[in-house]
């Protein structure tokens, strides 16, 4: 469906090995990692430069084809989704981490560089990327960017935006701008807030000038176990009420415990626990940290927690952290396929909406296993089954929607760190006005006026012609 | 100017009573601080309710009159500021607190109700609304979010940005529209983000939600002097490369002492010092605050400190902080006009850009005063001064631009917190590029097609006609 023409001249803009054009080749793109969510693009190219970026853009423009932009592909929400009528531009060439200027604490990247490279880049100056999505080590900073990604460390550091200073632009029409500068502005018109999060619908973010944060030299690790989940989600309720924000706050349920423990990613875990809870405190002054570590484990204590091992050096610390770092790895080894839920609850309404999922589990008959970002209220509800058995997607479906009601109904949102993509479109209406999501689009349509960029994800479409 | 058809719907919409037409009336809000700009409104009408907001704005509309929100006028900008083409809204009767919610720690507010008065009526609670501009017991939220304003705290607690969770909007056609939901999304499209900072351009928050933050229980706070300015400076640098996030972090320099210290303000600082840095750090935990106050001690110390002094119970605290949160006031008592600066540069170039700030003072044989927000770099040079002496506010007004223009060299920015307004205008096609300014002026015609609400500020005129 992609005219002749274009082909020729997107291969020209590349050079023919970067275009691809066959099935087999276009397969590795039609997944971003949410199983019941796969589309094939009708061609993938791929560049190796911001020039070729906006290169391919001005074909795309002038032939008025669709894009939608690509980094690793682990969004989880098929947002990175193209169809048969539309070129998926693939970034992972676009890898380079253009400056570090570690005085002013800042990098400049392109969008295909890998979360965790860049951490490793500027560890040597002590200093680190916060945001650390548990994909960190496949997903790129210009997918962060898009999704305005989360991770466990982000309850205190702050979520993508948080980190992102100035962005360069290419626009849908193949213009560029540049929004914010490498200061950072708190005053005046928010461009890059706006452009952080809004999915690749806007343009494609060839250069990225991210904060760098140093590097804490005091951590603390905790871990809890309860006999029920519930006491486990009132325990992070207890140590926020109190005041402390920890760098992270973990909950995994007793069945997300049992997959680990019986996979090859044991992290010693107490099997017979309703939950265990991870806690990390980490600062700048190791008796500070100390000290907030012992107010912590006597709020567990007090809580109900049966036992709290403390993790003060780095093994004992990975240790503890194995589990949860490599949950989706030991989920994924027990089905072949694997659904993750995205939503967020206000914490404290965290146990009575955990005792609902439940409920929802054993009415489906489906095994949901929770493993979740508990400070921010962000639950990962997950569903492990095999996909070639007629019906079960489809009632993991319907569980999973009915889950996402029980979270807006108590207040909560649809994604926490996932984002929208095609997955929670649906869902928009229930948590914006029809008004606000037309002056969203319209907001859109100020970058992308002829609706070429990731068309159809984020905003339910038409939602500008709306009465 | 304004059609006498317009002036009997707004009296009707109002009641005659708070419509303002009288010379002597509207003198009143002819400044928002800045003794440079001045500018008498053609009409004032000061609704008493959300209601009669939309009614006005909708009269506005009808008549295509321009308007301008104002909270307490404490901008410091020429932001809020209207002339005889526009209607000015004072929005300083809409003072109520809708909402306290302080399980989920959030509250819902009216535009007029001043900051301070929101963290005294959560104060009982345990919390209280974390930003903090100099001028908090004036200055209304309302105000706050069209500037994101700062605030001595903001160092470690974040701008008014931080702390939005949701918006109801008047739209300039009359129109409402509410942006976020109360559990804030760092997920989809940012108009929060977008519209708080855009300084009374895009329409008029009628209801905001804002996030609370507990009360910190452990609190120390150190006062160092130094011999001179620089090395206060590199102070503040040493403190932030170790990776300490202090809730505050101020300088006076020796002009600012000796101001304070020859008022009724007096706080005891040492007037033959070249300045003195005021730390505060704050947490829940009284060891752990304790432990790093004496880091923060040594770092002084070896920095060169001559002495430093530190209170740990609030009269103390009070006694450290009261030269630096009456400094203005004891400014304002030596001149008849007073015009402070505000500006950004990278920490590091500190240091150099506070000698060059002399330098120019010295130049135009202008006394200059010091007071700012070091750990930010964000500079208040203040110029107290008679205006009516001939040419003098005109040698203020260059020295002013030439500071501007040092610090953006040295790659800062042209305003900390308290906006662009129309002062800064001439400035921002030196941060921004005419694309960029383009497309903030076209992301802002989405809420106000037609140019009613505060125009010609924040954004140069006609920036969307530029090639």
């Amino acid at each position: 469906m992609i005219p002749s023409q274009a082909l020729v001249a997107l291969a020209d803009a590349v050079g023919p090995e970067w275009l691809r054009t066959a099935r087999a080749n276009l397969d590795t793109f039609s997944s971003d990692g949410l199983p019941t969510h796969l589309s094939r693009p009708a061609v993938a190219v791929i560049p190796g430069s911001r020039d070729e970026v906006f290169r391919i853009l001005r074909i795309l423009h002038h032939f008025r084809i669709p894009f939608v932009a690509r980094g690793a592909g682990t969004g989880l929400s098929g947002g990175a989704l193209a169809d048969e009528a539309s070129v998926l531009i693939v970034l992972t060439r676009l890898n380079r981490i253009l400056e570090i200027d570690a005085d002013n604490r800042r990098a400049v990247v392109e969008p295909g560089v890998v979360n965790a490279r860049l951490t490793a880049a500027v560890e040597p100056l002590g200093l680190h990327y916060a945001p650390d999505p548990s994909s960190q080590t496949a997903c790129t900073i210009g997918g962060n960017v898009a999704e305005n990604a989360g991770g466990p460390h982000c309850l205190k550091y702050g979520v993508t935006s948080n980190h992102i200073l100035a962005l360069e632009v290419a626009l849908p029409d193949g213009g560029l701008v540049q929004l914010g500068s490498p200061g950072g502005e708190p005053w005046g018109l928010d461009l890059v807030g706006l452009f952080v999060g809004s999915e690749g619908t806007f343009g494609i973010a060839t250069a990225i000038t991210v904060r760098l944060t140093p590097i804490p030299s005091a951590i603390r690790t905790l871990l809890a176990d309860f006999t029920t989940l519930r006491a486990a989600g009132e325990a992070v309720t207890s140590i926020i009420a109190g005041g402390l924000v920890p760098a992270a706050l973990e909950i995994m349920d007793s069945n997300c415990i049992a997959i680990v423990e019986e996979s090859i990613y044991s992290a010693g875990y107490p099997t017979d626990a309703g939950a265990v809870l991870l806690v990390e405190l980490d600062g700048m002054d190791e008796e500070a940290v100390a000290s907030e570590a012992r107010q912590v484990q006597e709020m567990l204590a007090s809580g109900g927690a049966r036992s709290v091992q403390l993790a003060s050096d780095p093994e004992q610390r990975e240790r503890l952290w194995q589990g949860r770092k490599k949950a989706f790895g030991a989920l994924g080894r027990i089905g072949s396929d694997l659904l993750v839920q995205d939503a967020v609850v206000p914490r404290s309404r965290l146990p009575d909406v955990l005792e609902q999922i439940g409920a929802i589990g054993e009415r489906y008959q489906l095994s949901i296993c929770n493993v979740f970002h508990a400070g921010d209220g962000n639950l990962h509800p997950n569903f492990s089954f095999d996909g070639s058995q007629p019906g079960l997607a489809d009632r993991v479906q319907r569980a999973s929607a009915e889950i996402m009601h029980i979270c807006i109904e108590a207040g909560g949102t649809i994604t926490g760190e996932h984002g929208v993509g095609s997955d929670k479109l649906q869902y928009m209406p229930l948590v914006f006005t029809a008004d606000t999501l037309d002056m969203m689009s319209r907001v859109r349509q100020v970058f992308d006026p002829h609706d070429l960029a990731n068309p159809g994800k984020v905003l339910p479409a038409k939602a500008c012609q709306q009465p």
